[in-house]
């Protein structure tokens, strides 16, 4: 049923101003791209990933049929986002951890791996990062711009950073920046992982270790906070994985041992990220969010941050989502109405929390193909309607 | 202003059966009493700590002025638990690591310090073992129990498992047993120290370390969950620790500096708790939160699992608590109310999530205080008035 798709790679040779007041030069990007671009360039869809993901968004490998990308539902030919119509890209961000220039690689400067002296990046520098990957693309201007969470970060980014290269910014489950609470967990986590005594200050790679335990804790956290306390409870309760019939209500009385389903469940998470995902990514991705504000350098005014947005927008949000609840899509809304631009804002009544976004959910995926569908009836560059909202819990679509 | 107290020890020689099968012999309870017996020996009240707390419960210890009780806001003389009128009884349970045995203590069966070999105990093993305290002290039936969060579940156990000698059952900020989510945070805090190298499988006192890195880590993903997500954004927001003035937004550009407040605030909890805490004492209480469950016994019927209490019962529960939330009280409330018991229910409006038990409210202490004036105006000893319910979205006291 999924089709097949082939990363590439793109050296940049030009050195990457970023905001922390370095660069970065040599280095790669991993991209993968779905349909075709049409003769006036102008169907072109990028979208953003979030902070484990990566430019892998949708189809399969050649040979490898369940590796099928993170947002295969809602990206390939007659989904949401048809590629019968729209060119899509995904592009691995500077400092991730699957093809593209990471901390595992060699800085050019030095002849050594980078570890813990890989620049800091922000989302502001991603963006930058993916406006060199289009310009090579010999792509002017986006249909849209998309992502979910951090994803939703870098659309919003985008319409700030470059407001005439983008027509429309698809912007989901995401936030204006992260709460003190989105920091503090994001802190615990890079807490585990740099007290890990095989993170070796970042430069674990010389010592032939990986701080897996610390990777470990920093999954089971973060893996809390992208499920919602309704889902939990109805996927794994209070259930045990192993009751003792002999003993008072089943338990093992054990104190290490795995007593409960969700214990299961989370140390099977905490394990599989830890075979594959790169601690100095992780470090990388939650600063990258936690330094995202764009109306910080206006005294946290984010209307006036975002009145160089001159996109459409949708926004979407989930009910139960608790780490980036509907609230701060809300306040996105608010702040582009306030200056007038084109919103619409669905909020769906999921009962998944955050990680709504990447699952099946036929309100929300017929609410994106509506909304790419109306993108292609009405080929609106910058002239059409008057602003308008649609404001919904619950979506009727 | 506050009163000296000291701690007293009890030795006791019988075995203590626990709800594992196994048991416990030639303990020791430490306690700390407030007040005066009456001569009918009837007012006393016992005060059960939760996860981090002890038998210190009020007042300060000769020459250490700053010493004050983890409850000293609500019990003394002249306060809410008036000790004038009340005999307070704190008492650290067995497994913890203020004086009572525990973990870093010696088991009399081998001559060797317990660690990990510490046997599993539960909320039900931690009341038969104050009820044995009780029997020492000539007490035959408390006025009260009282506690917050996990000393809530033990007010609540008492009720079911000596409903004769208690007449009230204070039980705040409470629930009636773990989510899935509750039981998800307690297994990340464990598994931080279970991995943490210097754990040794629960035998680090043999070799003269302590898991702090777990330490820190288990106090910190618990104190995210004490405080609401407003109270943190209140106190903390997007805040600083030191801006450098010449970098965008102020940032340091750092991915394991502190940069915002709200991690040097969290680094400080988990340090401050890795000095005093026991390791292996938080995996037992941890696990004893996980394993309360009252209704378990009765096919998850929660009115079922009450229908032997007979005490009157306060229940409290605060607004922004979103470890044990309102709902979580309302079970309670629902469960006794449809045995027909005495149940007065408060919810408070604070800001302050689940750490709002501890703190400075005064339409909470005023409740509690005017519950415990009430036990006094009418000695109800089991004979008094109907069935009623107070139930209140903020106090109108």
């Amino acid at each position: 049923m999924s089709f097949i798709v082939s990363p590439q790679t793109l050296q940049f040779d030009a050195p990457l101003p970023l905001q922390s007041g370095a660069s970065i030069r040599g280095y790669s990007l991993t991209y993968e791209t779905y349909g075709q671009l049409n003769a006036a360039r102008d169907n072109a869809v990028l979208v953003c990933h979030a902070l484990n993901a990566s430019h892998h968004v949708a189809g399969t490998h050649e040979g490898q049929p369940r590796s099928e990308g993170w947002w295969d539902n809602m990206i390939g030919p007659g989904k949401p986002v048809d590629t019968n119509r729209f060119f899509v890209i995904g592009v691995n961000n500077l400092g991730s951890c699957f093809g593209s220039t990471g901390p595992m690689h060699t800085n050019p400067d030095t002849g050594r791996v980078y570890g813990a002296d890989f620049p800091v990046v922000t989302v502001e520098d991603w963006v930058n990062a993916q406006a060199r990957l289009l310009d090579a693309l010999g792509i002017q201007q986006l249909a849209a711009v998309m992502g979910g969470s951090l994803g939703g970060m870098q659309a919003l980014s985008w319409a700030l950073q470059y407001p005439d290269r983008m027509r429309h910014a698809v912007v989901v489950a995401s936030a204006p920046n992260l709460s003190a609470e989105n920091i503090a967990f994001n802190e615990v986590a890079r807490r585990a992982i740099v007290t890990d005594p095989d993170f070796h200050g970042g430069n674990f790679y010389d010592h032939g270790v990986v701080p897996k335990r610390g990777l470990r804790i920093a999954r089971m956290v973060g893996h809390i906070t992208y499920l919602s306390d309704d889902v939990m409870n109805e996927k794994f309760g209070r259930q045990l994985r192993d009751a003792v019939a002999e003993n008072v209500n089943g338990y093992r009385f054990s104190t290490q041992d795995v007593e409960f389903q969700i214990e299961s469940y989370l140390r099977h998470q905490g394990d599989k990220f830890s075979d594959y995902f790169d601690a100095n990514t992780y470090l990388l991705i939650t600063r990258a969010l936690d330094y995202f504000d764009p109306a910080r350098a206006f005294g946290g005014d984010l209307t006036q941050a975002l009145a160089r947005a001159t996109a459409k927008f949708l926004l979407v949000s989930f009910t139960t989502d608790w780490r980036f609840s509907p609230a701060r899509s809300r306040e996105i809304v608010k702040a582009l109405l306030e200056n007038d631009r084109d919103v619409s804002y669905a909020e769906i009544d999921a009962p998944h929390g955050h990680d709504a976004f990447l699952l099946e959910d036929s309100r929300y995926l017929n609410l994106v193909r509506s909304y790419f569908d109306s993108m292609l009836r009405a080929p609106d560059k910058g002239q059409t309607p008057k602003t308008h909202e649609t404001q919904a819990t619950g979506v009727h679509s």
